[in-house]
């Protein structure tokens, strides 16, 4: 598996000269965005592709290869991967469509390249996805110019997606919220290459700290449970299973040929094997973010802390949808807060310290509430926007989360540009994942709490 | 209730010298962004604040007051309102807080101005709110600066909220997507002015086209469902109840010392008078935007139309949780379409057209499946990131919506700058509202097809 994402060598099959075809687009991801291995492209028309010479045939290349990425029309991939595996390539990526998906003619094809695969044991990603984006080794198939599709820096998510769509989605929201991503996989029809291997592989990853699985269908649904079973012990791993439905499931076969099985047996299978089911693809962002960000909470008790009423009742409603309950403080912790403020101010959670809140004073009562042994974790709904906050809050409130290293804070505050900038600030400098609103924050911490209690559940088995 | 909007004078009672404090904030607001009428300051200590003559007392400004804004301690508040009675002031709006919201005390003190509102006719906004932003007139007593809380320019959404930072984020959403605001009320503890009337006078007002209502509590359930009646014939109104849910209620009482009511009453009173319910605050923007901008439907059969077959099994997926019905092709637009594509494409709907479509293409068979008398809706989930599609595919897209008047799109296509730059322009050019994944475009046709049943439903009483 290493050799799809850390090839020494590579060879474009389909590589073109002409700017917009597939074929030249990942020719130049490799030639122009850091790649450091060798690259070989092929194609029978040109002598140059991007200043490198061109091969007929993967057979010509003087080199080893350690992987191919294919994309040529979908009837040439059979004899290409005869050949690849007469060169002994190592591990290879088909990008093309036009196989299981399309139909028998189609399918006929696919079994041909399973065919080479059982013979050969070369491994295959796709058919009919876009295949690799690392953001270390700077391997990349996806042949939407970065100038359409940004490709982030190197971060803690990884992505495994059978659709290229929904997952060059969620690649491309991790850079917008310069989250950054560690490994991206489109693997389409999975011929080969499964998302249970992919999981696998990425349990043992060390720069992937949380996965996001995104699948209209198992391959092998036995497997994938086992194989959770065991990566969830040591990091998250967020789900988003589409094609939930009838309507749903029907489309997802014609989009890329899987059975998506009836949802209670999906739902059944993430619980037992420790997967945190999101049901958008926000929701996946969000839990993804909120757990490479944030520690497991101890307990679920949840202490909401503001300035503000309106996003406090949000956030309850949303606490008791998800059982979330709210701490009880303290008359100690509640009688320390009481002292900081005018006699009228009402101490309790959700604490609204009103709009009239210091900087100062609403970290010290932050201090004081979150201190309570009573709290497990916070929800921030501060808004920023009141005339008597200063910038310095975001600092005042980053210093207080970190001395309390195992009580996960979220942020959802809701605002426009100026909170977004300090919310932005909040999570890079401190790690507080920041959300639009009080009811995406909550349900972010609902992901942490969920996975606390599964860790919990299965130490108890143990 | 004119007067609260478009007053040709404004006394600010509590105003000061003072750079972030409240009263400061107020009058800077009146003076600098274009208000058109007189402002008088009101203060016992300064002589001048930002050049304008401070009065002692309401009682000494020489001319008539159409609206007092009060923004002094709660105590101060009931003598002042005596004043503003016997200077004949027309409206007043109460930032204060400090009443009913805080215990007894504030009762009885809030019981005071209700005796003033009822002997003099005065009518009062607040207390314990921000109050208004007017776009055209510029009435504006948000105390939050316009550089930390954007002001929208004019546009076809109002806002009541009882929640002044649930109102305000709102607001600065309505901005930051550059869809403007008509007028904005933060009514607070609604002492007299209740969502009720403010939602009767939106109802009449030629440039609010949609409402949006977010409620803790009904002041008087009856009344709203009566008015809202009325209203919903007129124009769309999109309905947040926060304090949902028992701990969420109890939070709102001691917020805006509402009473919750179970949350059933509230969903049979909204369905009742045509009130389309959100159920988090990106909702509520979600559906406004999509009744501002789109017509309703005729029916409910929606065409999903685009390039990718993961959006389109999550648009599936929603259309079913949430009873839109797959709009069969007729034969004759299939073979239609078939006839601009290699033969392998399978045309049916959903419509994949995959990553090789062009835009010429893409606008081909739009317009071959949008012409099918079976559409009544279309969800776009177009992924412009691919290489073939140019940026003028906006406006081919664009220009085939606007062939198809009674048609609404939607657009839920999911990516990064690129892709929002171009739904942007679909959404600034072509009205059809932009989201960030089908799961949101999806909800938001939900509203339109909700609310032209809903219409059709009371067509049929009458």
């Amino acid at each position: 598996m290493e050799s799809f994402f850390n090839p020494k060598s590579v060879a474009i099959i389909g590589a073109s000269a002409v700017p917009g075809k597939l074929g030249h687009e990942i020719t130049k991801n490799f030639v122009k965005y850091g790649f450091k291995g060798e690259v070989y492209p092929v194609n029978l028309k040109w002598d140059k592709i991007l200043g490198l010479k061109v091969w007929r045939s993967v057979l010509d290349i003087p080199n080893t290869v350690d992987l191919a990425v294919i994309a040529t029309p979908a009837k040439s991939v059979p004899k290409i991967m005869e050949e690849c595996a007469r060169k002994k390539v190592k591990a290879v990526i088909i990008i093309s469509g036009g196989f299981r998906e399309t139909g028998h003619k189609g399918a006929v094809l696919e079994e041909q390249i399973v065919r080479v695969v059982k013979k050969s044991g070369i491994r295959v990603i796709g058919p009919n996805c876009v295949g690799i984006y690392d953001a270390v080794t700077k391997v990349d198939t996806i042949f939407d110019p970065p100038s359409r599709l940004q490709r982030p820096s190197a971060g803690p998510i990884s992505i495994i997606a059978q659709s290229a769509a929904v997952g060059a989605g969620l690649l491309e929201w991790l850079d917008q919220e310069e989250i950054g991503v560690s490994k991206f996989i489109s693997y389409g029809n999975a011929c080969d290459v499964n998302e249970a291997d992919l999981l696998e592989y990425l349990g043992d990853d060390e720069s992937t700290k949380v996965v996001i699985l995104q699948i209209e269908g198992f391959s092998d649904g036995r497997k994938l449970i086992e194989v959770a079973k065991r990566v969830t012990l040591k990091k998250p791993v967020v789900g988003l299973k589409t094609g939930r439905t009838r309507t749903g499931g029907r489309v997802a076969r014609s989009h890329t040929a899987v059975l998506a099985g009836r949802d209670e047996i999906c739902d059944a299978a993430f619980k037992q094997s420790g997967i945190i089911r999101a049901h958008t693809c926000e929701e996946a962002l969000d839990f993804a973010k909120a757990l490479a960000y944030q520690p497991l909470p101890k307990g679920d008790k949840v202490l909401i802390f503001g300035n503000s009423g309106g996003t406090a009742v949000i956030a309850s409603d949303f606490c008791e949808d998800l059982g979330i309950p709210l701490a009880a403080l303290k008359k100690e912790s509640i009688n320390r807060i009481k002292e900081i403020f005018p006699p009228h101010t009402i101490i309790q959670n959700p604490m609204d310290l009103t709009g009239d809140v210091t900087s100062e004073n609403l970290g010290r009562a932050l201090e004081y509430s979150v201190s309570d042994a009573g709290v497990d974790c916070v929800v921030l709904l501060v808004q920023f926007q009141t005339p008597l906050l200063s910038e310095e809050v975001v600092d005042i409130i980053g210093e207080v989360s970190q001395r309390f290293p195992d009580k996960p804070f979220v942020f959802g505050g809701v605002g426009g540009d100026y909170t977004l900038k300090l919310a932005r600030m909040l999570e890079k400098k401190y790690r507080i994942p920041a959300y639009k609103c009080p009811e995406r924050a909550v349900k972010a911490l609902w992901a942490l709490i969920w996975r606390s209690k599964y860790l919990k559940g299965r130490e108890a088995q143990i």
